[in-house]
């Protein structure tokens, strides 16, 4: 069997975290019993609700256990199998952690799905096809409820959730704006995502200038917002919404390495009659086909021209995971490990 | 033409509202025209509401004139009419405002409804089988949607609106726990409101140890939240949400008077997938039968008991208004007229 390069969990986080927090291992694969499958992971994706997971604290999903192998998304290729619904060279999505090889039980129901590399590229489906595709998707479409001529907006617009989210609003006929950090992610986000306009958060020092910024580019008001961030850039939307107006809360990146950051003005919410609504993609399997269809046919048809940060091989998948947590990336951040 | 007194709104306040922002005037009631009926009024509703009103600021409501009598909902009863459907003697509620006559345009579809005196009394449609009612109505059942077992908690229980949510909660087979300001009006609602148990929020002097308080009388979590209130009970009651609970908008009360109050823990919303909406109850005008219905059936079998604080004559209403924002009320804020 082949040498297998992992990297654990070792330590917890205490305030940010850190490279010293990982610890890179290498094993052999187990020999393969009856219903399983080993994959060559091609990609593998970072992603920031890891960051979540580091921590011991209650949260939606279960801490990422000590001295285990990193969870995440990977996709790859199926290099030896005992189960009769997957062969070598298959190309394959599942949840293989940071390393090189997995072990998939291919009889548990979704944990390894094989995908068509004809149209899409493989990497995709981690992205715009894959889990973040599906978030903007259930953000947008469930809880925005978006109708023709209504002003959505995101914030990390250019990230892997964002950019998905952008096509998808585009697609319905509303006026597309987005919130980014850095005048190259908010030119990528209007030139080649097809942003109506994209706000540079990082020139306004206070939510009050940058709520006057998103005024300017939201002449009509905000009817629906796809949260990523959090903290300043949540209190600067928030005064735009419209009455009625629809907040997807799918991410609060900048308070995850440190103090909680607070909701300036929740009487908005019964002032302008707001509905805000958390969730988790994972808790809404139903939608993925419906979803994964329509972000397909994007990306085939180039309307969604995602972009992807790629840190090469495993070693460099710290660095790059605590870079995501800081905005370094552009697009989906992953890393190639062939 | 009777000798009508009346209460304007005169300054706005700046910071806390005081009597001074308020003036009494006199004056004759003007001649009916046809469709029109004068009603005398019985009872004056003071409500939370009217405190955002008096603001110049961007709100749901458009602010209150100044110059103008406040306006408020009334009860009373028929002195003449120029409408058919309408006679002398008549119990009518409306929204006639601070004074003690007012001309009701009857052509105008809801300005002035008949109601029935003979199991409910008349105050009780300012309260419990009023506004306040659908009010508690319309965020448990179309906001939190209880099921049999779930726990509910309201803040300010002992008021108009937390007394109502109280009887509906329990009709619901929901556990009921109620947050009041003083040993009294927990009592009240524990042995005459039938909650399962009520917190003294003054006890407690920050949202972590009031939040120990909830958890010890909430073993199961908090499935549904209806807020009056915001700041500390807020920040109390959002880390005892269970996975998808709810929570329900009406009234950010400790927040009305000073400088606008944080939620502390949005991140929440994100980690347990909650729902927040804010809502008022007049824009859902289509629940009032069903919500009336319930509420008055409650009412008349002696189910819902709701308690009256009430002041007597119009004078009286300035100061009955700012006692009832700093909680000094007990149960619903009426001003007695007759």
């Amino acid at each position: 069997m082949p040498v297998n390069h992992q990297i654990l969990l070792d330590n917890r986080p205490v305030g940010q975290a850190q490279t010293s927090n990982f610890k890179a291992v290498t094993s052999e694969t187990a020999a393969l019993q009856d219903g399983q499958v080993l994959v060559r992971h091609h990609y593998l994706s970072l992603d920031p609700y890891m960051r979540g997971r580091m921590n011991d604290a209650k949260s939606y999903a279960q801490p990422q256990p000590l001295g285990q192998t990193m969870q995440g998304g990977t996709v790859g290729e199926v290099v030896a199998s005992r189960h009769p619904r997957f062969a070598v060279g298959d190309k394959v999505v599942g949840m293989g952690g940071w390393q090189e090889y997995s072990v998939a039980d291919a009889t548990q129901v979704g944990a390894l799905r094989k995908v068509d590399t004809t149209h899409i590229p493989l990497s995709a489906y981690l992205g715009a096809v894959g889990m973040p595709g599906v978030t903007a998707w259930y953000g947008l479409v469930k809880i925005c409820q978006p109708q023709p001529g209504h002003t959505m907006v995101v914030s990390a617009a250019a990230g892997a959730v964002g950019s998905a989210f952008g096509a998808l609003s585009k697609a319905r006929g509303c006026r597309t704006v987005g919130i980014a950090g850095g005048p190259d992610k908010c030119a990528y986000a209007v030139d080649e995502l097809g942003f109506d306009a994209c706000i540079d958060y990082k020139l306004y020092d206070n939510a009050h200038s940058l709520s006057k910024a998103l005024a300017a580019v939201c002449p009509d008001g905000i009817d629906g917002y796809f949260e990523n961030v959090g903290g300043m850039v949540l209190d600067a939307v928030m005064p735009r919404m419209n009455a009625f107006g629809r907040i997807a809360v799918c991410g609060m990146i900048a308070g995850y390495d440190g103090a909680p950051l607070p909701m300036s003005y929740p009487a908005l919410i019964l002032m302008q009659r707001l509905l805000v609504q958390g969730f988790i993609v994972s808790e809404h399997m139903e939608v993925w086909p419906e979803a994964l269809a329509e972000l397909g046919a994007l990306v085939a048809s180039g309307k969604l021209r995602a972009r992807e940060s790629v840190a090469q091989g495993l070693a460099a998948a710290p660095e790059a995971f605590l870079g995501l947590l800081k905005g370094k990336n552009f697009g989906k951040q992953l890393v190639k490990l062939i």
